[in-house]
């Protein structure tokens, strides 16, 4: 039995998260499937692990973890010595402030804008209901100037807070990965910006992720 | 000459959040005024500071932070021996998790539902414009449930990530100060919930944040 449980779903984008992370650093994990199309994330049983209802919580013995980007950041610190080397660059101050600043631009400029595109995209037509095109064009407006910057990043260091890949990339990946799906829209948004696409390339070709990334399919 | 530079305005909420942390740290800085009302967060000379044109920004020397949350995490971190004592509670991996999940909790759950009552009640009119109601009581509604998540935890610990003062109930404080002054909207909120009001009224008396609330005014 593995020490550690995760409850959640491999098409919940914050599920993968946690997903890939676990598997970069190589550590044993049971994934315990928790379905939010059937609403069991609001169920009694799950609202005391996370009373927010929300996926994934992480379960390390009687340690009860909530909220994805937290719970990257403790397996990277638990298992320092696991897998892929420090994902936080923990040993140098400016280094791990870097990562810190990519994680939060994840969350605040880039999480944002491509939520609502997944969410038309994917997850409105699950629900037999039409994608609204409009909501759809307004977030990607906002994209193209996310990744613009990106770009430019992209063109100073070889990933996002530096030239070693870290978390700040790993939390992108599960968005990523939906939105290059969909080749109408994310074809020619990435043809745009060729270091945004070779970035995506690089960090999709790793192994942990391709393991992952089998078990990702947005349907019922 | 302050060795910090904390780009940005005491009435945004993410430089306020910054500027709170640094006097609880005990930190000297000099505030070097970004208006976002006369578009200075997107002039050419700001954008090389943060290309996404947002405030605040913390200038260390040559090192330059996006970011308020990695802000304060550096902060906590450099200056670990100053001022008010960890905040991040590095010294314990379960405790700084819990610090870590509700930094979190504050930015996905806390800041998405709390904003457009802030932008609604305060930005709105300086624009000269009608504040939308109902999109006033639709985030209202999900405050409330959060907030009830937020009462029942101040039930099991006297703060949000433990029974010490942490970075969590520190972000907290810039929205909730604004909140808290349209009476007619937070009263009933904090009375029928009074293990959150008195959170508030205990993070809200710490020294630091007094001295910093005296310039948060959200006024042209």
């Amino acid at each position: 039995m593995a020490a550690l449980k995760l409850y959640g779903h491999p098409m919940s984008s914050c599920t993968a998260r946690v997903m890939i992370c676990l598997v970069e650093k190589n550590v044993e994990f049971e994934l315990v499937h928790v379905d939010p199309f059937s609403g069991q994330h609001k169920s009694p049983d799950f609202l005391t692990k996370n009373p927010f209802g929300l996926i994934p919580v992480l379960e390390d013995g009687d340690f009860v973890i909530i909220e994805s980007r937290a719970i990257t950041e403790y397996i990277c610190k638990k298992y320092a010595g696991n897998g892929t080397e420090d994902l936080l660059r923990s040993d140098d101050l400016r280094q791990s402030t870097r990562v810190r600043a990519w994680v939060e631009v994840e969350s605040h400029c880039f999480q944002p804008v491509m939520s609502p595109i997944i969410y038309q995209s994917y997850v409105v037509p699950l629900m037999r209901s039409t994608p609204d095109e409009k909501a759809i064009e307004d977030s990607l407006e906002k994209l193209r100037k996310v990744l613009d910057i990106y770009e430019a990043r992209l063109g100073e260091t070889k990933y996002l807070a530096g030239d070693a890949f870290s978390l700040a990339d790993l939390h992108h990946l599960p968005y990523m990965f939906f939105f290059t799906k969909i080749e109408r829209i994310s074809g020619p948004v990435l043809e745009e910006r060729p270091r945004v696409k070779a970035w995506w390339e690089e960090i999709s070709s790793r192994a942990a992720f391709k393991e992952v990334s089998k078990g990702m399919k947005l349907e019922k």
